[in-house]
């Protein structure tokens, strides 16, 4: 299980932390971004009583998840002369604790790293697990290792903080793991209007429950953990397409749209009901509207599925449905299909 | 205990490693040096009845172990559609088999990796141990990580490719094995003449043997393991210092050096014997001539054994000699002492 704590737990295990690092000599080093260091900062350092003054500011955006940064970090970090005893804190997004993930692994062959994930995405999701990537060349999260965070402090109250939006996209995972294991989470998700006092306290914390037990059964992904991989095969592929054009789309979004298609692909296999397929359209659609990718460019997005990181054979894999709430892994899609399924 | 076959072993077994690759369906990456494609890969070739065509050559030399080399080979192998299952090969000193290690360690979390160390220093050092890295900034072996090989095969008929230098490197890493924990074979090193012929198979297996065992015992480096650093702490700040001037110098005559610093500290601090201290330096000295370093630049060597990645507190951290075959490691070294001992 991943060393988290949430809620009220993690206020008080946050300042312990701080004096555990003080006491022991250990230097703390904060990774953040421009949007997090204005509005979560404040709220961290009233958390912890602590200044967090030696920190390194990104700019906002999937951009900064890059090699380049990764490689700025760590000039920054032998010019601050941190050793092998620091400590990297990331205050942010997905992409924020992902290259903090990066950085921490492969820094003096690895030093302890505490994620502080401010979008509900990572708090669900990214932050959860023990990956990290940094992006290549218009191919996401190519670049990474695995590297467990030696704690994860939970704070729902950065929810508040973010752009709708940025809700959206972490509510995508939460409908994906009801969507994989669970069809009594999924009856308390679809029928949430979706403000943000509907994102409380019960609903992220069954996400990170979710996330976190199925990563500590399948540390390394060998085959439960690909169940999460549900939508992202063609959801990482919509990435790419876009990123290809110098244009971005949420994550969830990209996950919401790939996790429809992949239904239907599951339906178009004979594995689940035309009911629970349009019941789950329904669902995303009220989230997420459609995607205008033209027609003719179905066969690119075909073809960034190919070179996604989680396929290991010439044919693409999937993760598909068999219910609500029961997923297959390891399932060959052919590109008729893919490409057929995109028209949702 | 490394994976490694030696020798004529290793002959028969690299042939079963490449039928293996080919009956899965594994693609196997050669990753090696200028030199080591004109000298080493045509061996490899007739040992292994394989053409190893997907390639990709770096220049020689220590520069090339950059993060902007591993970006590159990334970018290669994304290029090349090479996925998890892909096997990366490398065939080179230790320039190519650290830079090989961090590619292989970060490539979609992780791709087998096979190490053919073709140098002296590679064979009974860099290549054993798990261990990678590359440098940042003028700063050796910052940025790296730990990822154990999955075979290590170790030719000795590829050290008489090597110019003169080279062996002398590897020669160094020897003497300090012998050093740090075995008088015995000391003994067999000290009174060598050091021809090519010298450097027998029945050394180099010792050498092996005892890095591989050190690293067995302790994998990340808690303790046993920083018997190791002996003469690498002084040693990587002398290289550091070269690097800042544009100049290089062999690892091998830098640890040299360093050992011999070390040995004298040791003295300095009543833990060895005069008489031990002059064989150590005559030995040394017979292979390595004194550097000509600027007394005025001492404090500047000083002030580079304080980032080396290998100490963790704000005090320069040595593995120092109790004996010839015995040492001590987390020896608390000051600046005076460091600066005198440079002297030899």
């Amino acid at each position: 299980m991943d060393n988290f704590f949430f809620g009220t737990e993690a206020e008080s295990r946050l300042q312990f932390f701080v004096n555990d690092c003080i006491t022991k000599k250990k230097r703390i080093f904060l990774l953040c971004d421009e949007n997090t260091e204005k509005y979560c900062l404040p709220i961290l350092q009233s958390l912890s009583k602590f200044a967090f003054l030696d920190k390194f500011v990104l700019k906002s955006g999937e951009n900064s998840k890059s090699i380049d940064n990764a490689t700025l970090i760590w000039i920054y970090l032998l010019e601050q002369r941190a050793d092998k005893d620091a400590v990297l804190v990331a205050l942010g997004g997905g992409v924020v604790t992902d290259l903090a993930g990066f950085v921490a692994a492969n820094f003096k062959r690895g030093i302890d790293l505490v994620l502080l994930p401010t979008s509900l995405i990572g708090q669900v999701d990214a932050a959860l697990g023990g990956k990290n990537a940094v992006n290549i060349d218009n191919a996401k999260n190519q670049i990474g290792t695995f590297k467990k965070a030696d704690i994860i402090f939970i704070f729902p109250q950065f929810i508040s903080t973010l752009p709708k939006i940025e809700i959206f996209s972490g509510f995508a995972e939460m409908l994906k793991h009801a969507l994989i294991v669970d069809a009594v989470y999924w009856e308390k998700l679809k029928d949430s209007d979706f403000t943000i006092d509907m994102i409380n306290n019960e609903l992220i914390l069954t996400s990170v429950n979710i996330k976190s037990q199925i990563c500590q059964q399948d540390r390394f992904e060998n085959h439960l953990r690909k169940k999460l991989n549900f939508g992202h095969t063609i959801g990482h592929a919509i990435e790419c397409y876009y990123l290809s054009n110098n244009q971005s789309i949420p994550h969830g979004h990209a996950v919401a749209e790939g996790m429809l298609s992949a239904a239907y692909i599951s339906y178009l296999k004979n594995m689940l009901y035309l009911s629970q397929l349009q019941e789950i359209k329904t669902v995303i659609r009220r989230f997420f509207p459609p995607l205008s990718i033209p027609k003719n460019d179905y066969s690119l997005i075909y073809q960034y599925t190919l070179s996604d990181k989680k396929h290991s054979s010439q044919s693409a894999n999937f993760t598909l449905l068999t219910s609500i709430g029961q997923s297959i892994v390891n399932q060959d899609v052919s590109k008729k299909e893919i490409i057929e399924a995109m028209i949702l």
